[in-house]
């Protein structure tokens, strides 16, 4: 019984697009004909049923370990951890950032233990039972809520994407940084949120005619504060209470937090323990520090919230290799802040030609959208993978020379620019500006 | 400023049903006039913004501790667990079941570190890098695969739940055990799985005509082994290789386990080292000895594979207790091994009248669906919770007399009757046949 290669094939797919991609519909979706070419592989192959040679391992020999209260991953999977920068060491201890290892996930939900961290002073230790939300300022009663309270409150299950304003930010280097793909694009993670919805918080507080934003304030030693439009906020936002089922871990704001479906990363502020209806925006310093777009004619566009329509494919990406000629499923995560994803466009010949993706079921709006389709790598010459990811509303994603253009030079802040990575003829995979 | 003390409401809100059930859309979905009236429980609201006597607690006062490669929940949720079950001790070591703590989750997605566990002989410890699936039988093509072959495999994506087959098996007894919602409906958890669609190994293998059943076998030291009919294998089953974005965990069968969509938990078997194609059901120890219905004429019926429709009430539930009187969201989860949950009903008289709940978007196939619905409690008299779960295809969850009358005394498997939880005029919860 010979050991299967992988996908290879020996006959040739339906081209949609140069540089070997195929119609998305080659593997999902389809009959037993399409697929039953795959087999090409296989070597050594018994014409019959067979057990002889297939080993009983050691770990079939004894009973394994028994149920235990709360899991961990496997210890084989111990690589796969978020990259820590903590990039201001002494300075100020506890600012930095981890990132999600997209490269290596799957499907749209980000475990909880790698859902990306961006802290401006570290994560408080904080006691629940000593926590408390006020909402106070332009409202007509005033109100502070505990914990025990909100968990007896009405609540709303809402799955989006959070992602950092900075996400992305290494691409805008004149050199193509070779890291990995989640090291670029890291500050990125999806999650199903449950908690109280704001308006009802608001609604019970009777916010006054004058009430225009709101000031959000965590319990960290940063007080990190952001301010937010009344009418943005109170759209879909929640005080999330639960991430992914069970309550939020400490990283990501335990015991609470806010979530703003399609808002950049840092209005959906951790810890929360103040909310304060004002008649405009109270330009805190983490509003005015950063978070800013310089522009080409000098001027800055603060209050940027809404996350741009985006796309990233997270397999192969920098720093893979491919495994020599023959199919590969091209993987890759689509979102926008503005709502539902409409198509995934992929290149394999650096955007001359393009071919639509499969867009894996259920398409949620502000949601991370999974898109597939296949490649025949032939291991000739260069290929450069793009994906161009458009939304619901016709926002389409910027190539980075548009994206560019839009900015002065050093700005960051928003990139959702276009993806790059070239798969070299050794089959060696790194980040290429196209 | 006041404390706040939950939603008490000093006016009536519209009655749906007896028993104190509101209307599912005075909390979801409503403009600011409805949810306005909750704020009677605040008292000694100051009448502007202020945050006099608003403390800064020591967690403000110094920077928190960094990030991390790999997040845990917080130290003041550790009750939160898994409720172990090791039944068998030392006559079958690593026998027996975890349950998830339904009654303190929210959503819908179970995190990794609650999914259940239900084990044969513990779990394994197994090399990824040896392990190995065999697909052979009545095929063309006898395939071997390594899990690096498998991750380069095209992949597909589904939310789903799992329920083991003895899930809920604590209410056939004659008295209603005072046990929590997870310790009773606890073998039924819900993930984001994604890896190989079964079927494009089938085809790459060819099936011979005479396949009719799938034999599949794990790498537990029970070998723990089910058959499956072919047809219904091939509908939409998965080689899961990721839960929730990260690779299965060991006790959800590290690094390979199947995933059948609405099928009983048993036959998405975890650690899978093996596919025979049969022209019949093998009728191994696993499929015997266990998962078999008693029929009330004698008979016993064999391969109940599709998981009925079902829900239950996770707030409040047995063993918790209310905080006084006042408005308090019903919250559970339905769901069915048919299709789409089409309604859920809510009584709070023990069944005489009905009304509908509020279903969480999105109300997905095969996956479990959080229904809502708003409760008046007014401390008069005991309170029979119920609900009562509909599915697209028409079928109704049966109450506990109704899914009785079906088995034989004793039967305990593929339990999906209709849970009454009673709340006592003191408050406290218990679990109550209805």
């Amino acid at each position: 019984m010979g050991e299967h290669e992988g996908f290879r094939s020996s006959r040739p797919f339906e081209k949609v697009a140069s540089g070997g991609l195929l119609d998305r519909r080659t593997f999902l979706g389809v009959g037993t004909a399409a697929i039953g070419t795959l087999a090409s592989g296989v070597s050594g192959a018994a014409s019959g049923p067979s057990l002889r040679g297939y080993d009983v391992p050691e770990w079939m020999r004894a009973p394994g370990r028994p149920m235990s209260p709360y899991g961990e991953p496997s210890q084989h999977e111990s690589a796969i951890q978020r990259a820590v920068q903590a990039r201001y060491g002494s300075i100020a201890p506890g600012a930095g950032a981890s990132t999600t290892p997209l490269q290596v996930l799957e499907g749209t939900i980000t475990p909880n233990g790698l859902h990306f961290e961006r802290h401006h002073s570290g994560i408080p230790e904080i006691d629940p039972v000593r926590h408390s939300l006020l909402l106070h300022g332009l409202v007509k009663r005033p109100l502070k809520f505990s914990i025990e309270n909100l968990l007896r409150y009405p609540m709303t299950t809402r799955t989006c994407f959070i992602e950092c304003s900075g996400n992305s930010a290494p691409n805008v280097r004149a050199e193509a940084a070779q890291i990995s793909c989640g090291e670029i694009h890291g500050l990125l993670s999806c999650s199903e949120w449950s908690g109280v919805p704001l308006n009802l918080l608001l609604d019970e507080a009777g916010v006054d005619p004058r009430g225009r934003w709101l000031l959000l304030e965590g319990a960290d030693a940063a007080a990190m504060s952001r301010s937010v439009p009344l009418d943005l906020a109170s759209t879909d936002g929640i005080l999330a209470l639960y991430q992914n089922g069970e309550r939020i871990r400490p990283e990501q704001g335990y015991p609470l937090r806010l979530v703003f479906p399609g808002l950049e990363g840092n209005v959906n502020v951790k810890w929360l323990r103040r909310i304060e209806v004002c008649d405009g925006p109270t330009h805190t310093r983490d509003e005015t520090s950063k978070y800013t777009d310089l522009l080409p004619g000098g001027k800055a566009a603060q209050f940027t919230f809404e996350m741009g329509v985006k796309s990233v494919i997270t397999r192969p990406s920098a720093g893979m290799a491919m495994q020599g000629p023959g199919l590969y499923e091209i993987s890759g995560l689509a979102w926008s802040g503005a709502g539902r994803i409409a198509r995934v466009d992929v290149s394999a010949d650096g955007g001359k030609t393009w071919a639509p993706a499969a867009l894996q079921d259920p398409v949620l709006s502000k949601s991370l959208t999974r898109f597939r389709i296949p490649l025949e790598w032939k291991r000739e010459g260069p290929v450069q993978l793009q994906s161009r990811a458009s939304d619901e509303l016709g926002n389409i994603q910027p190539n980075r020379d548009e994206w560019g253009s839009r900015y002065a030079s050093g700005t960051y802040y928003h990139y959702n620019a276009i993806q790059s990575w070239t798969i070299e003829p050794d089959g060696r995979v790194r980040n290429a500006y196209g």
